[in-house]
């Protein structure tokens, strides 16, 4: 059992991870703050190779070296949005790799998440209030609770 | 402080429910069980006579009487949603009338609400998943924390 704290780069990470920290305190379960790296297109066709280089041993080392830094970017970014939250007791910085989504929903499937916390709404330049479309994403798709956290507080 | 569980009539309602009882338990603060009618049309242009009742004493009985209706029979429907789940604690059972986001999310605001729990995507007879129209409403207007509860499992 875990709450989920599925975080950005950005500043609406701090409201995400605080929600997280206080679903997992009153639910008793573990809290793990996740970060996924979407590879970059030519990176893309890297993982295709990865794939080939699995039918030939002696290749495939520098995709996966590569996957593993990605993968600790993630981590050192999931760790940077819990370092922004104040007391904020035992939690798990994880880095993943993939479409966030899809990385997010499976991770929550095996980790057996109580709850996936996300950012709700954002603001719009134009002022028009929209999804991300991580978010948009969990709430279609996960099989489990999502709680969007607002991090604008426009309106009463 | 309330955890808001905002259903309708269907049997999505229950799982809100269950999910809005145990968010209510886990944090030890009263779980409020809310439903909205929405004025029919005919029944808003009396709305408006009522504001111009306002004016004159004498009138108004009317609508006053059908707004109360209303409201007694959201409540129903409500604590019928509630006498689905099975071990419910005390809750309390909520009639509004109105536009149901905009209900609500007043609702939650003079109570406090921790949470507003309410059912996530729904299937498509076409196979595509949606929100509901008052779920997206509260997802990008609610000034606090939604709980999109899944009421279908049709995937890992």
């Amino acid at each position: 059992m875990a709450i989920i704290a599925a975080v950005d780069s950005s500043d609406r990470a701090i409201a995400v991870v605080e929600r997280a920290s206080e679903l997992s305190r009153e639910y008793g379960v573990a809290l793990h703050v996740v970060h996924v790296a979407e590879p970059t297109v030519d990176f893309r066709e890297e993982l295709i190779d990865v794939s080939a280089d699995a039918l030939n041993p002696e290749g495939g080392e520098v995709p996966k070296q590569r996957l593993d830094d990605l993968r600790t970017a993630a981590a050192e970014t999931a760790a940077a949005a819990a370092a922004d939250v104040d007391d904020l007791e035992a939690y798990e910085a994880v880095g993943l790799v993939g479409n966030p989504a899809t990385a997010i929903k499976q991770y929550a499937s095996e980790h057996d998440a109580e709850y996936i916390v996300v950012s709700g709404r954002k603001r719009h330049p134009l002022g028009q209030a929209l999804f991300g479309s991580v978010t948009q994403a969990l709430l279609l798709n996960a099989n489990r609770p999502v709680v969007a956290v607002p991090h604008d507080r426009a309106d009463s």
